[in-house]
């Protein structure tokens, strides 16, 4: 079984490209990662998904552990049995969706009780059972349990929040043991404030990790605060080892995200904003419920190499958008998903050409043009 | 352009094994249509319906009347373009919907005026626009407007309805005029009343159609008066012509009209029951809704020609429809279309070599040993 490990095979300026070897093949980095959310990416089967060209999916621990449950997983093979993806799988340490989705939350120094969403049952999350849940999902890429907190915050709320943070990042890499097959990230916490980033960056180094995630942003704050602090953080991070911005984003926050350092994206954001009629392009966001397409027999984007992109009309996505058709949500989720494997593809050729800044300036300036004029 | 014609290729006892020729290809029969009520079968790309062996499908002219419009799909290049299944489709006249969906029905001579289900706007359907709309949507198979009426009836009711519709039959046929390359099917009325049947049949074969549709069954009737009005009617039918059994059935309704001389089936059925947990196997339904399934990492059917039969536990099947993931929808709904295609397949091929008899029986017997023994 291939030990994880990350090959940096170029830089241009701070962008970075490079492969994360794991025991279920290659990642080519700068990846994005579509969400299986609940073990599935919605809408899609995962030969779609892969066929976008995502080499990497996302599973949430938080819904995992509700619906099936871990030990079912285990029990039926692990996660990538379960759901018929053999190629590496991250998991999220599922405090995030804790904090943001379940009901009656205690946190203390030991971990979180909560109690389900969906039917109040009680549960307790810990650092260490957070790796348990991870391990019986058979992750490839585990993360330490963090506290996640929204934006904006007080200092003293972010520091107390980092501070548990990195404490239980070192009881995540104690129960996570000697796993060479496996990696394990820890993940940078301190709001928007750059010491305390600094701090966590350093006390995260300092306990050692296979790959550092970068959280607590996207969490309500300005497009510009998370590039500054991502600004300030990267260059503290070590550079032989994979940087994941978690939650993020939408494809100008991936653009300058990979601009500044960052070789791994995730969000529900494409698989969502298609399920309600939104379609990524070069054009940018296209909103098939603007009644402009109703009659539009042109593509989406002739020129596109993805075929749903050129094979069905805008008034035929239009109708299926307003007639609420699953077959919508599987074309509009498909295209959002390929266009993104095709953002972060652009991204690494051109990084690996020295011309990042320009192919970022050339697909922003796309977007900018914005959809092809009414008919 | 290929004209309309049907080769009868064998029969067994009154089974009948053929093949229907149109401009967009062959139709091998039995056939069973999935139905794309609203310009798409539910949950499924155009090509993986064909790969589960489906020849044709049908179109619903009310809801594609309603939502996109006759004449919008017409400037769009029709049905087949805009939703890009390039084989022949199907097209009910809109009757049957227009009677159970539609609001404030009112029936004359002339037609029926009706509001939609969905904004209330007010529309009209006559034999001549009923022609129109399909013409409109560039069917390949065009039914003539009936008026369909639940089971049980009176037998007054049931003349009149039935002679209205002989009378629309007449004007419908008119108003096809001379299409080679398409075909206009009439629809026999009649209820459960032999005698009202077979003046319909001799009615209809006084205009004269391309195929003959047997309407008004599979709605509230036993399955045995289904099957006795077929018995005493399908010997009435020309036997060089199709003859569709409409909106029927469950496989075993399938099989029954197979065995009494019908061409041709379509139903909502397969679709709908695989976005509520049921999969059709050769061991009969399964119910995935059922907790017997949750731990099961055994496959709907290994034995099973489907890929979704064999790759997917159904623990996993469960786990997504529990969580009403769309991908349960997309795979139970492929696997029931599959099976109803392995089906007539395997009825198509019975018939050819003398044994239909023995494979409906064989069929039927798998069915009541049911599933598999709980783990």
């Amino acid at each position: 079984m291939t030990d994880f490990s990350f090959s940096l095979l170029a830089t241009d300026g701070t962008a970075r490209r490079g492969t994360i070897h794991t025991s279920r093949g290659d990642i080519e980095t700068p990846a994005f990662m579509p969400v299986g959310t609940v073990g599935t990416v919605k809408a899609m089967y995962p030969e779609q998904v892969r066929e976008t060209g995502a080499d990497i999916l996302l599973g949430n621990t938080y819904h995992l552990m509700l619906r099936p449950g871990a030990e079912r997983v285990a029990a039926l093979g692990g996660l990538h049995t379960f759901m018929d993806w053999q190629r590496p799988i991250l998991t999220d340490s599922g405090g995030f969706q804790v904090m943001s989705l379940a009901k009656l939350r205690k946190l203390t120094e030991h971990g979180v009780t909560f109690r389900s969403h969906l039917d109040g049952s009680a549960y307790e999350l810990t650092p260490e059972r957070s790796i348990e849940i991870q391990t019986l999902l058979d992750s490839d890429i585990i993360m330490q349990l963090d506290e996640c907190i929204a934006l904006p915050a007080e200092r003293p709320e972010m520091e107390r929040a980092m501070e548990l943070s990195l404490r239980w990042a070192d009881r995540s890499k104690a129960a996570f043991g000697s796993q060479p097959h496996r990696a394990l990230f820890g993940i940078v916490q301190g709001g928007d404030d750059a010491g305390l980033r600094a701090r966590s960056a350093e006390g995260l180094k300092a306990i050692g990790f296979d790959g550092y995630s970068v959280g607590g942003l996207a969490v309500g704050e300005p497009q510009e605060t998370m590039f500054h602090v991502l600004d300030e953080l990267t260059p503290q991070l070590p550079a032989d080892r994979p940087r994941y911005l978690m939650g993020v984003g939408k494809p100008d926050d991936i653009l300058g995200g990979i601009g500044r350092g960052i070789d791994m994206f995730d969000c529900v954001h494409p698989t969502r904003a298609g399920r309600h009629g939104h379609a990524y392009t070069r054009f940018g966001v296209i909103n098939l419920k603007n009644a402009r397409h109703k009659d539009d027999r042109r593509p989406l984007d002739e020129a596109s190499p993805n075929p749903n992109c050129r094979r069905f009309s805008r008034a035929y996505l239009s109708h299926l958008v307003k007639t609420e058709e699953i077959l919508g949500a599987m074309i509009l989720s498909q295209v959002n998903l390929a266009y993104y494997q095709e953002l972060v593809s652009g991204a690494r050729d051109a990084i690996a050409q020295g011309r990042f800044a320009a192919y970022a300036e050339e697909t922003r300036e796309g977007w900018s043009r914005g959809d092809l004029p009414p008919l």
